[in-house]
C-alpha cells in the first residue's frame, strides 16, 4: 500500500472563461500541476471534453513523474447535474445536454470520479484547505457570471433532495424586481452577477452620468464589464463608487437573508469581485448588520475565498473523498 | 424499569394568547390532559409562570392517574433564547427579561427540562408525527403574530451557530419594503404576519375601498383582523380576497427562497392562516413554482401542519427526548 503523502486526487473545475485541472494530495496540503486552458465552447461539446481528457492525462503523467500516483477524480461543473447518474443534463454555454461527463473523464484516465455543481465544489474547497477551513457551518456564495453557492455542515454539503439545495444567487429580494436569466424576477443574481454590475453601470452611463467608464471603454458601452467598474470605483470615479457601494447593499441584502436563515458560523465570498477588497466588503458588512440579528451577525465571520482560481480544484478533489469515505466498501 | 407505553413526557407551548400543556407518549402516540390556558401578561411575569407550574402538576397528576408516569419536560418559548443556560433572554409580550425558565419548571416538578424555540418545537412537532413526518429536509413556517420557522434534518433541528436559525420571517422580499418589528426593512413578516394582513386590509379601506369588512367590524377599523379578512374572503368580498391573493404571493414568494436554498423535501406551514385552506394554498403553491427552480418544486411537498395547537407541545416533548438521547450517560 502506498503512503498517504504520495497519493493524490485529481480535481476538474469546468468554469465558462477556464477549465482547470490539479492534482491535490490526499490531506489537501499540496497541488501538483495545476493547468489552466480557456474553455472553448465554439469547438462544440466534444472538444471540452476531449481537453479535459487530454489535460488530466497530462496532469496524472506529472504526478508519476514526481513519485505520486492518483487514487481518484472528481469534477465540478456547471448544474442541472444528476449527480447519481454523472451526469450534466443541460449547460447551454458549453453546449451540453446529458452529458456522462462522469463515465467519459473515467474511461479516459482509468480512475473513479465523482461529479458534483461547480459551486458546490468552489465552496468545499473552501471549507477544506481554504478560508472556511474549521466552520461548523460554512455558506459559501461564488460570484461571477452568475451567483451560486453551497452549504457545508460538519464537513459535508448539503445537497437536498433533488441534488439542487444552495442556489442562494436566486433568492428573491425585490419581489417585482429585475428580470432574471432565470425567469424569476428580484433575484440577487440579476443585481449582483458580474453581468448585473456592469448593466447597472451602463444604465447610469446611457442616462448620461459622467464618468471615466466612458473612456475606459473607448465609448463603448459594450465593453464595461464588472472589473472596469471596480478599477475606475479603485480611481475614486463617482458613478463606478456608487456601482459598487450598491452592489454591497444587494449582497448583503442576500448574506443577512442567510444569516437569518441558517446561522453559520462562517460565510465565505468567493469570485473576481472580491478582489474589490474592503471597498466591497465594509459597506457589505454594514448592511449585513443592518438587516440581520445581531446574535446572527456577531457568531459569523464573513471572509473572501482564500484559494482563488483553486478552490473549485480543491473542491472537486474533495467530492472524489467524501464519497470514497461514504462507499461501501 | 417501566414499560415505554406508559412513559409520558409533559410538553409546554408558551403563545401569545395561551399556554399549552399536554403529556405526550414517549412513542408520540398518545397525549394525556393537553390543556390550554390564556397568556395573561397583564398578571405579571412571575404569574405566567406559576399558571405553568400549576398546569404542569395537574398534568402530571393526570398521567399518573391513568397509571402511567412522566420522565421530563419539554418546553417551547419566545426567544431569544440562551437554551445552554435555559433562559428566556426577552420576551416583551409576557415581560420576560433574563427568566430562568428551565430550571424554574424543573424545581417546580421535579423533573429534567429542556428548553427550544416555541417555533422550533411546533416544526419539530410536526416532523415528529404531524404532516412532515417521515421527511428527510423540512423546513416549517409558523405564521401568528410574527413569522418563525424551523429547520429540521434528518429529524434533529439545525440551531446554527448562536442557537437562532430558522428565522425565516425576517428573510428580506422587498429591499425597500415596509419597515418590520424587527428593525429591518422588507421581512416577510411585515407583510404576511396576522397583524400585517389586518394592516394591508385596513389600509385598503382607509383608501375609500368597498369592502363587507367594515361591517364586520361596526365600522371600527382597529377590530380588522386576519381572521375578519379570511372570513370576508371566504364570503366573496373583493378587497379581503385581493389581500389573501397579496398574503399568498408573500408567502410564496418566502417559500420559493427557501426552496431554492435548501431543496427540502416537505415544507410544513402552520398557524391559524393555514385555515384559509385552498383560498390560501393554491396562490401560495403557484408564486412558488413561478419563483422556485423546477427540481426544487417538484421534489417538495407544500402542506399545512397535522396537529393545529398541540404542534408546540409534541415538539417541546420531542425536544426533551432529543436532549435525552445526546446527554452523556
Amino acid at each position: 500500500m502506498s503512503e498517504a503523502h504520495l497519493e493524490y486526487v485529481l480535481g476538474i473545475d469546468i468554469g465558462g472563461t477556464n477549465l482547470v485541472v490539479g492534482a491535490v494530495r490526499r490531506d489537501g496540503g499540496a497541488v501538483i500541476g495545476d493547468h489552466s486552458h480557456p474553455t472553448e465552447p465554439s469547438r462544440g461539446p466534444d472538444a471540452i471534453v476531449s481537453d479535459l481528457e487530454e489535460m488530466s492525462r497530462h496532469t496524472i503523467g506529472l504526478v508519476e513523474a514526481s513519485g505520486g500516483h492518483v487514487v481518484g477524480l472528481g469534477v465540478g461543473a456547471p448544474g442541472p447535474l444528476d449527480t447519481a447518474r454523472g451526469v450534466v443534463l443541460l449547460t447551454p454555454n458549453l453546449g451540453w445536454v446529458d452529458m456522462p461527463l462522469r463515465d467519459r473523464l473515467a474511461e479516459a484516465t482509468g480512475l473513479r470520479t465523482a461529479l458534483d455543481n461547480d459551486a458546490n465544489c468552489a465552496i468545499l474547497g473552501e471549507a477544506w484547505v481554504g478560508a472556511a477551513r474549521g466552520a461548523r457551518f460554512a455558506i459559501g456564495m461564488t460570484i461571477g457570471t452568475g451567483i451560486g453557492g453551497g452549504i457545508v455542515l460538519d464537513g459535508r454539503l448539503h445537497h437536498g433532495a433533488a441534488d439542487c439545495a444552495g442556489e442562494i444567487g436566486h433568492v428573491t429580494i425585490e419581489m417585482n424586481g429585475r428580470r432574471c436569466g432565470c425567469g424569476n424576477y428580484g433575484c440577487l443574481e440579476a443585481y449582483a452577477s458580474g453581468p448585473a454590475i456592469a448593466v447597472r453601470a451602463v444604465e447610469q452611463l446611457r442616462l448620461g452620468a459622467d464618468s471615466v467608464l466612458d473612456a475606459l471603454v473607448d465609448g463603448n458601452h459594450d465593453r464595461v464589464t464588472a472589473q472596469t467598474v471596480f478599477a475606475a470605483a479603485h480611481d475614486g470615479d463617482e458613478l463606478a463608487m456608487e456601482v459598487v457601494r450598491d452592489t454591497a447593499r444587494y449582497l448583503g441584502t442576500g448574506v443577512a437573508n442567510l444569516l437569518n436563515i441558517f446561522n453559520p458560523d462562517l460565510f465565505v465570498i468567493v469570485g473576481g469581485v472580491t478582489q474589490a477588497g474592503d471597498a466591497l466588503f465594509e459597506p457589505l458588512q454594514r448592511e449585513v448588520a443592518r438587516r440581520a440579528f445581531k446574535p446572527a451577525v456577531e457568531s459569523c465571520r464573513i471572509v473572501p475565498g482564500a484559494l482563488g482560481g483553486l478552490a473549485g480544484v480543491y473542491g472537486a478533489a474533495r467530492v472524489f473523498l467524501n464519497a470514497e469515505s461514504s462507499a461501501p466498501h
